[in-house]
């Protein structure tokens, strides 16, 4: 299958560059940028000197649509809504990395600031947390995002079978510095960033409202969540740290057994053992999301602790996993690498 | 006044012996080991040469009494159960720093696995929360733990004000590395830790019991909190995350004013403005605890934030803090110095 | 073709896994371990779960010589010189990752202190360095050190075309911390090796004389480099920097001529652009070896700048360049692929 | 003493604050930026809440110099040109941290691209090197850059006594990314920073004039040094690797006597024992320059191994060691702390 990726330049985009190029079923037919046109993609980053050459084309839908199959946008917020309508048009099938398809017309308003996109098409976007898709006929996928991916693989089960008290659910989330994108910022700033930890966005994430909107799916009851999201000085990585009140007593081991159960057949969500917790340097580079939890039955609090690569499983990997569904390629296909440790 | 301390050469040692050294009313009269003999500091930390050097002296409890007014005791714990006695009979200043005299026998002996010091010596030890001490005429302070402090001082005031629901404290605390103390092992190394997150001891950690304790001087309804402990990869540094139900609606505003009235006169205490959140480098090498927060009223969680550096307001620092306040000197003394940044 | 890896609990061993997993010709028969026995490989590396499992098998040289056509060892050094003799034996391809067969007898017991290997068995080894081979008829290679790779190869044809002053060469090599291995030590403690950078073995570095071994192979005239080692706080990689007066006048785009030859038809050495200097990170966990350089024609001094990766071209990636070398293989095959950026 | 800080927002004037607070005989009475006016430095640097408020005031010469007995410039290259000369003309004791002042007019607008000072004013500075500063009644210091001050402090001893062959020095120099300033950029951007070493501007850093005046003054025939310049993930730091032929054979403890001999009675150099050489972080937050040598005499090369703090020694450190020269303090008030460690 040909594909394209629009933003190529991007950390998402090289992230989709590195892991489609050894994708046994995809041939990337073209590369584009909006901040960039005919360089070769290598002048970016020059670790792809001699494995991968491709000089930047330019967006224009109707040759993209000849020439590939299915088309990655991974833009900055604001820039897919609109240059994803050509696509879904000619029935390409169309990944959106960005906000830009994640919440109703309503939502993306308040949430992105900016005018979003006609109704038709945020109608046509299917969400696309991988795991818990209903179906596979979707040809337009939009990808959720980093933290949203974390924290609904996490709180899925739980959620759908009502065990936790609906407004108690907490979400302590640290991402590494690479959530940020390329583009310097005093956020960035490495004798800043360095030896430090900030909490930003308290309850203001705009990952908020689609994973909001992602439990109510799941579960009508819930109303709100207490939202925290912190960076850390690594590169890449989210690690969520989740706290819901059990509703009724439980056990570690009934709730790592419903995990168990509940991630039965999905290749990349692993359970740990109990009194294992993930690292998150045991999903750097690869598209697992892994989970470990805790019941502790003095508070009746349950503790789940997930781990994701922002870049993989939180973006690009997942993009893929979504590709490979709706394309009834394996799920892992690309994917099943052995990934860089330590 | 004159001041010996027994485990010099631990990174708590070392942190007493750089604030000491510039403190106004100290003198260090000996250092001591127990790992290490006759040996100049400096051969451990070359960073010292020049500018300070002292010979480990030998533990003879009489001769530091004599030379001495107060001793302080930064042994790993275990130590000062029995290393303090001679001190405390001497009637001398003695601050420890570490966890044998925090919990009652029982609470020792469940939580540290080894057996406590004397009933005697565990009533005479005084818990040395330095902003909520209730006198200053104690001789013998058990001097907090690094995540209880921070804790502690962040839950203050809302606990004892009883404005929380008891069941539903939850603390999510981050540490740097130093705290693992300054031998060697996989948590510790290079490659394992750098780039990597992770959490230990999940409800598990020692400091809970001492937490549990305080907390429920201030307020007898708290029977339990949820504790998690993490690794960040920095050096210095406790983040703490903590999130409480409100009983009844609040404003973060009425929170801000509440915190700022209850550390009204305590120097070391900065509760920052709204929206703002403290930054863990922002109180790097200094005895600062830094507090910022928020209420959501959707779900009616108190959000707070607070930062310190494990070392200093987490250990040698506030030990300072509480040698100062016994001793009648300024609060600040030894301490008011601008730390280094970035 | 089937593989066996003694030492696979090790990083280097790892990094094998890592990259002969997705190697096409190349099936992993089995792996072992001197340290450890019949646990899976995944109880040492959590992020193996579910992409590759395997338990250690017994070191039976027998029933490896069976199963497997070739043997990577990458234990330690003291190790190789004896459990490396039933396969040499038996005519596998042999391939030694550690120093042990690096050297002359007298070499390896000068700088290693321990016995070295019998005559016979060093007098077969070839020593590795793979785009300076000068057959593929070995069937037992000598893989060269992660500091030897990156100083011969940036010195290659300065030395071959005896370009330089034989008495000027100077290698200020730096490393990640991967190269002290998987035991912790003071060297690799985080609080430590942090925001931090040391000098260690000022000439004494054991990778020396295979350097010097293979620098007179080129050129007679060397009798002796200066050659200093260095750690910085990253987990992988060689960055050395390199010095060597000019013998003559000359260019740096006469010089950089000379290695783009040099190195034509090499697909893992990078020659630069003029003015461009090598990243290290953009040969993070691949088998590149990227190089820059000028001529300074008012010193007459000319500087090389080379970057590997320690673990891959410095150990595994040319370990397995090596075998594709032996085995008739394409020489890229398994190392073909785009790596993890950033 | 009462002096004023241009340039107060950015690291080194922030590192000046921090060492003049607690500088004995010396009181902050007013701070400048040319980038910000009116505020409080505190809303900066946050870290500074209660330990230090003072507003930033507007740069008006003559109320300055009615103020103040001594003026810091601490801005950046082509600012304190003109903005130094009213507080030169007005007499005061001036001390430029900008290269502004550290070359002829010819030099600076080659090697600035810039418009140099009017010579006059170039010629009454001094150039601040403080170890070696032939008279203390100069009133107007032009501090040396961080890069020039470990290097010409490592080769000092060799240059003066004409022991080195004069066209074989090369310094291999290696800073941290705070030596980058307070703006954010692609080269401080932490994703490309953290796990990476870059070399830039070989041979052609504007530290190197400098270096090449003075070691000129020191060594009519040394003509040109080969000087490479480097970044390592770490905050603060220099780490200069030295190396020079001797002219004839010597021993490395003839060398380390030459040196002690050399530095007796500066107290901020700290020459290693023999086999030692200092870590970057034994200086960080320091005023010392902390070096180790040796001789290796197969190869008649001599290395030299200096660290420095790059914002202390190699800024404002420096800068208050010369004002404490001008002024008669002690050499070392205000620097005679212990530092932060680890």
């Amino acid at each position: 299958m040909k594909v394209s990726i629009i933003g190529a330049t991007g950390y998402g985009g090289l992230e989709l560059l590195r892991l489609l190029h050894q994708h046994p079923h995809v041939e990337i037919a073209s590369l584009h940028s909006f901040s960039a046109q005919t360089e070769d993609i290598s002048r970016f980053y020059p670790h792809l000197h001699t494995v991968y050459h491709q000089a930047l084309a330019e967006i224009d839908a109707v040759k993209i649509a000849e020439e590939s199959e299915a088309v990655f946008l991974a833009t900055p917020s604001g820039v897919a809504k609109d240059a994803a309508q050509p696509f879904i048009d000619a029935g390409m099938k169309v990944i959106d990395l960005s906000g830009d398809f994640r919440l109703s017309k309503e939502g993306y308003e308040k949430w992105y600031n900016k005018d979003a996109a006609p109704d038709a098409y945020l109608e046509q976007a299917e969400y696309g947390l991988a795991e818990w898709r209903t179906g596979t006929d979707a040809t337009f996928i939009s990808n959720p995002g980093c933290y949203a991916t974390a924290t609904l693989l996490g709180l899925a089960p739980l959620v759908m079978q009502y065990l936790v008290v609906e407004d108690s659910i907490i979400v302590d989330a640290k991402s590494g510095i690479s959530g940020a994108g390329k583009t310097p910022s005093e956020n960035t700033h490495f004798p800043e960033t360095n030896e430090n930890m900030t909490l930003y966005r308290m309850n203001k994430h705009q990952h908020i409202p689609e994973i909001m909107r992602q439990l109510q799916v799941w579960n009508e009851n819930i109303d709100a969540i207490t939202f925290s999201t912190s960076l850390i000085p690594v590169t890449r990585g989210i690690f969520a740290t989740i706290y819901a009140k059990a509703k009724a007593g439980t056990t570690t081991e009934e709730l790592l057994a419903l995990y168990r159960e509940s991630y039965d057949g999905k290749p990349f969500v692993r359970i740990q053992a109990q009194d294992v917790y993930p690292t998150l340097k045991q999903v750097t580079a690869s598209n697992f999301c892994d989970i470990g939890l805790c019941y502790n039955e003095r508070t009746n609090m349950i503790t789940i602790v997930v781990v994701i690569d922002n870049l993989v499983k939180g973006a690009a990997g997942q993009a893929i996993q979504n590709l490979n569904l709706m394309a009834g390629f394996d799920e892992t296909a690309g994917l099943d690498f052995i990934p860089v440790y330590p």
